[in-house]
């Protein structure tokens, strides 16, 4: 396993194809830094490390658990209680998930569709990862195509580059061309998987394609909009002072793809199903993080309230409650998902998908009105209270 | 175990002591009396016995799981399944958990008020339980008092006897004077179970007392409403047809129990934890039956939609999705519940406190919202709709 | 205008076609006929006969208000005040407001009708006004059709009756056939008002038809449910004892009905808009009935807090102006859309689209929430007290 | 009445006393200042002269409604419609609200408290509203005292300048200390209002004062938390580029008032009475610029659903109709509001209570689920799109 300095070295040798605020950047100092690396430090904790660390089905060595693929209803509870407790750390998003949700997804498509197709997707995803897990990979996934009119299909749409697609099948790979929109930390990651977003037609085989590049593969640049918390003033500073986040509308200029990265090309129904399944994956680990986002709302409500001395009122712990409900309802539904999910063919373990849903739906469905309640246990401090440099004034 | 038929038997030969319609009745042919001995019929049923029967932890013997002690997560789980499949077939309110959930309560804190107050009320109610497991009772539970004034306490209100309570100790036993109000299904037991209501204060001893007694033990009087569901003409029957449901204000009228069916008398920190043990078994028991009870509406209002010819549009789906969703949430966090339980000393599985509770909030919260769904994709129908005898009137 | 008594003599005298409770029944003791005398009553209380009363525009004449086409937005706001406080008294569904809506839409339409197709409908429907204000008549309004498949129109539905429509033209009237379903309070109208219940489509003639008929007219059945709210002891009696409602589905086997009592015949595009007038005036009305219930479920829900000790508790005082802020959001919209209401060239006023409707969503919509607040504040004790017999029986 | 550029040029002559990013500036550029020029140039445009101007009931004169005194239904109708139409153009707060208000609760307060304590205040406030609508002044209201801890009134906190009041009485006027937080728009506003907070108890005389200052008075700090709305490159600019928002924390630091500018000093019930008039003529006003808000985001939302292709999809018009409701009902709330207003002996308009109150409670409840659904219909596009120099990026 790497440590979180090697992460940053690692990321020193890329070629600079992030696109942000008019300028063309390489990968040092790129808001969000911080969170990725302490997914590599939490690896070390002794403390955490039955959490943060597994045992690779395929070599036997103890990996960074964000590097593994499940085989178990333990694995997937401890992937979610791993989550819940950095995404804490961090006060958000812990920025790694999509690359391995998209990894496990491909784990049973690709068994799958050498079964039908009699294709050989899933030994050469073997391969790829035992690359990713030798090396400590840091994956994006790059799913959400651009799209255009919503109610035209793919092949609909005036311009077929709406959605990604291959235009060229070479002897040694192939050729993609298109955009994917919203990649989280995308400009943070070493490889990025790209995957189908949505059911296809059979007349759609040339969208039907799944593939890995490195983030910095020749014709892939990444058009980044990115936030860092607002620094405060070193007197005043708390732990998510100069944290941040980052994503990339990531365009692919005809970028060729060898054989071996790719692990789907033109079997339309397989394109759906590896959709679905990496939300399946995603919204699983969903029931890990938006507990830890209640956490935190929950841990600055009770904090305000205790500043304006209205702790014990009973509309505070009413509202108090309604956040701990939210949040255990989701992670509850998380457990469940595990001990209700099943083993796919090739091994890999996939949570329940009805309580994954009904679980992501709730999260979303409730996310507003957690700022509410923080909103309304405050006052209207959060809204207008001036920013540091006048607490310090000599004045 | 014992069959339907031996359980109607069974109610035959108590003491007519319930007050209803203005006359005092017996126990036969009172409403949900079915429902009573679909419990005992399903023990019966090979492919599900493996949920609703158990082993007994005491004899190793066969059992109903209705009246099982809970040695594990999977017990746990196996309630929750059971309750939620058998809640389905009724349509309702399965009848039997109240009695079991208060026992599995004092299994546990009858243990732990031994250990600090060298008392035996844990011998004494294991004595009690090869009773219940050998004649395959049915109990109910007397826990809600009728309370008068909500913001003074048991000792503080006007009248003493608001709160059940203990009026003199003899040799041989207590004579307990007060009422418990809203006792489901209190008319079909065969035991009745009482238990304190709240926390209660060093000063209340005489309110901490809990105990058993026959349903129709000397100075007991049911006060009851029952409900059928309105029976149809026999060519449009349905299987709720001659269902129902009955509560019960039950008159403790200075009732003598003898020393060995009481389980705690004047601890009164027992008290309240007994009160919130109880609460927290049904909690868990609610994780079963409340789903349930979202799918039978599930299914009517899909029936309706189907009658209507809306079945698949999308304010239709999106209204089924939240009928699931609420279902699904509790559900699922029941088994989180089971999953994060944990063992007391004397061997009784304890669900989840968090869980339980968020499950049932969220359940109780809902309620209501999902009869406005049913309504709404019902339109004006069920409210107006005449009933049956028009229907088949010659005309 | 009629008193309660002259209204009580003048249903001895119709023809009993009733079908309820498989019997063929007439006018008297129906459940309801409390209910519609009261609006007799009020129309003679001098402290409100500002409000329960009204000057004919055409005749000048003092007429009781239930019977008046609105000329102004005084009149509009007098309508909503005298419904709020009828339903107060009847702690319910005051009962007769759907023939007058369907009054006021007529009064619109056939005169718009008349301006594009040279019809007479207006005249004809202006002498049986006459007629109305003359004997004080209660309509019910007969709108919705029984539908069937509700993604096919009327003229696509497997049977053409689904939808009530015009099957033959004579000389001196037309005959209709089909039914009209959950027509409140049809048993205690004099008139039955029939219109169309949605938009028509060109080739839907025989669908765009709208009539008056009394209510026991050759050929008319109203098959009925009844409820009366549930009887006291004498003891224990409240001024809702006796109470109840009724609705009907309304057959119309063949029914002739003479030109001078049609007001719409082929004319499609307006048979949508009588509908959709008749639904605003209805949505109008609903800005005073609907407050009145929240009214009354407040007053429960006081009284019951009273009861319980709770009525000073920060959560009770919360769930009542939750309970105040549903009414009055609905009466201020009721007040916006009679000051922004406009004048129809016939003379009626019309109030405004926008408010009427957020208001009736608005009522919707929260309708169940309301009685999960009363549900809430009460505790257990509305669901399973035990009816009046046992409280006062000798024991 | 002033124009645009004489309000910019009035703010010249000001000291400076803003306190902001660690310096102290004068009134130039201050963010806001573009809505504050609004004010000014919509009296000017005839269209909607008829809202945006008034005749003074002292000068008989026509002046800019921002600087009225309400003195009929149709003032406080016209008010409100003015509101919403402002509030839309500028796509937020209008910011000149507040000060006009204070003076409204001030014309009554004044005059109710001269007839029972003999005092001159009314008078003294007459002459200063001459000058107000001599000078066509901007105010603000300095109301939210800093506060402390919630549970304990004024005179017990720790701090007694927690919440502002006199600390001497001069004969020529008075020195108040103190600060007052949140102030809107405080910054742009020649004048500010200073009104208490909340109910008094008769031992908190000195917090029971009401004053008003120019913004530059000697002793007065204004800590500024300003935002503009984020600038766009030219190509893409819209009509919001440039504008802002900007509040205060006003600190009184042994501030002098001479009496003609003292409209409370001492008299505690009135404290509490002007602190709740200020509010409920600020909630009504809230009923103007509230729907407005919700119309922009309602167009925000339309616009983003054609760009998506789905403006005709039931839930997107579902999701409008809500928006239309939550801003319809405020709107509706706020015409009944001025329909049941009563006039204050003074001869000022005071709207009705209860209508402003539902209508404010809805608005804030609904103000989350309003981003909640533009968020929805929008999809991931507004979080993670790149900011405008992508766009324009030679790339
Ligand atoms: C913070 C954040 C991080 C994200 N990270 C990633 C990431 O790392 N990788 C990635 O690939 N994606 C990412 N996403 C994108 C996310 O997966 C998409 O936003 C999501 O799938 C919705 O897609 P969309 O934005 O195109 O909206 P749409 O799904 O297009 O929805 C927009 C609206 O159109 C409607 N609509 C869509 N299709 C239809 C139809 N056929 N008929 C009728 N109505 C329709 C929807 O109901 C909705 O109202 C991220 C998004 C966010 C907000
Ligand atoms: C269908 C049904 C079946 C039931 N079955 C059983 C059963 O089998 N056995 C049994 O024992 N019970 C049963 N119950 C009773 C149930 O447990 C109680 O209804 C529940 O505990 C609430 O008690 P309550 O009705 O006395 O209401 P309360 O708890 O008294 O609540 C009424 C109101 O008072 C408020 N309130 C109460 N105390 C305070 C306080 N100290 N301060 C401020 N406010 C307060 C509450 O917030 C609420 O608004 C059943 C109830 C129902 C509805
Ligand atoms: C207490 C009460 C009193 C009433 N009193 C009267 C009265 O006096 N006179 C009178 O005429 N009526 C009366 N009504 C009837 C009332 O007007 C209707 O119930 C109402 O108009 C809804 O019609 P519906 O019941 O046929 O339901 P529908 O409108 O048919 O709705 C049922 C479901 O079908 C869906 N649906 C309907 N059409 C479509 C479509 N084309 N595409 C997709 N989905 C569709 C709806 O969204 C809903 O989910 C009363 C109703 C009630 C409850
Ligand atoms: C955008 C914006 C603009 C504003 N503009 C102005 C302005 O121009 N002028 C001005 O004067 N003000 C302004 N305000 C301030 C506004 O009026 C206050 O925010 C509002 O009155 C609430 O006061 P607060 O922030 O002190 O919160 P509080 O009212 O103190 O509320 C904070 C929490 O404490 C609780 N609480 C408070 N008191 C008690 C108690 N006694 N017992 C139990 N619980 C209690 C509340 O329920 C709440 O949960 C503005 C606010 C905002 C957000």
């Amino acid at each position: 396993m790497r440590t979180a300095a090697e992460y940053r070295e690692s990321l020193k040798s890329m070629r600079p194809n992030i696109y942000m605020s008019g300028e063309i950047l390489g990968r040092e100092n790129l808001p969000g830094t911080d969170i990725m690396e302490l997914t590599y430090e939490l690896a070390h904790s002794k403390e955490i490390q039955h959490l943060t660390t597994a045992k690779s089905h395929l070599t036997g060595e103890t990996i960074n658990r964000f590097c593994h693929i499940h085989q178990s209803p333990e694995d997937l509870m401890a992937k979610q209680e791993m989550t819940r407790l950095s995404c804490r750390l961090v006060g958000g998003c812990i920025a790694r998930c999509m690359g391995i949700d998209a990894m496990n997804a491909l784990s049973v498509i690709t068994y799958q569709c050498d079964q039908v197709h009699g294709t050989e997707y899933h030994q050469r995803w073997l391969e790829y990862l035992k690359y990713w897990q030798a090396n400590d990979i840091v994956g994006c996934c790059a799913q959400s195509d651009v799209k255009g009119h919503r109610k035209r299909r793919p092949h609909e749409q005036k311009d077929p580059d709406l959605y990604l697609r291959v235009i060229e099948k070479k002897k040694d790979g192939i050729v993609v061309r298109g955009a994917k929109a919203h990649n989280s930390f995308a400009p943070l990651a070493h490889e990025i998987i790209a995957i189908p977003t949505r059911f296809l037609t059979p007349e759609e085989g040339p969208w039907a394609v799944a593939f890995a590049v490195p983030g910095d593969h020749p014709g892939v640049k990444l058009v980044c909009r990115g936030a860092r918390y607002r620094d405060r003033v070193p007197e005043v500073a708390s732990p998510l002072s100069g944290k941040g986040e980052i994503e990339s509308l990531t365009i692919f200029d005809d970028v060729f793809v060898p054989w071996e990265r790719v692990f789907l090309c033109g079997e339309t129904e397989f394109g759906g199903q590896l959709a679905l399944l990496f939300s399946l994956y995603h919204r699983h680990s969903y029931t890990g993080c938006k507990p830890a986002m209640s956490d935190v709302i929950m841990g600055t409500t009770a904090l305000v309230a205790e500043y304006n001395g209205i702790e014990r009122e009973s509309h505070v712990r009413h509202h108090l409650a309604e956040l701990i409900s939210v949040a255990e309802l989701v992670y509850g539904c998380g457990i469940a998902a595990a001990v209700k999910s099943s083993k796919a063919p090739c091994g890999t373990q996939i949570p329940d998908v009805v309580f994954c849903n009904v679980a992501r739906k709730h999260a979303g469905v409730n996310l507003y009105h957690e700022y509410d309640i923080l909103a309304e246990v405050a006052g209207g401090l959060p809204a207008t209270l001036p920013y540091s440099e006048e607490f310090t004034s000599p004045e």
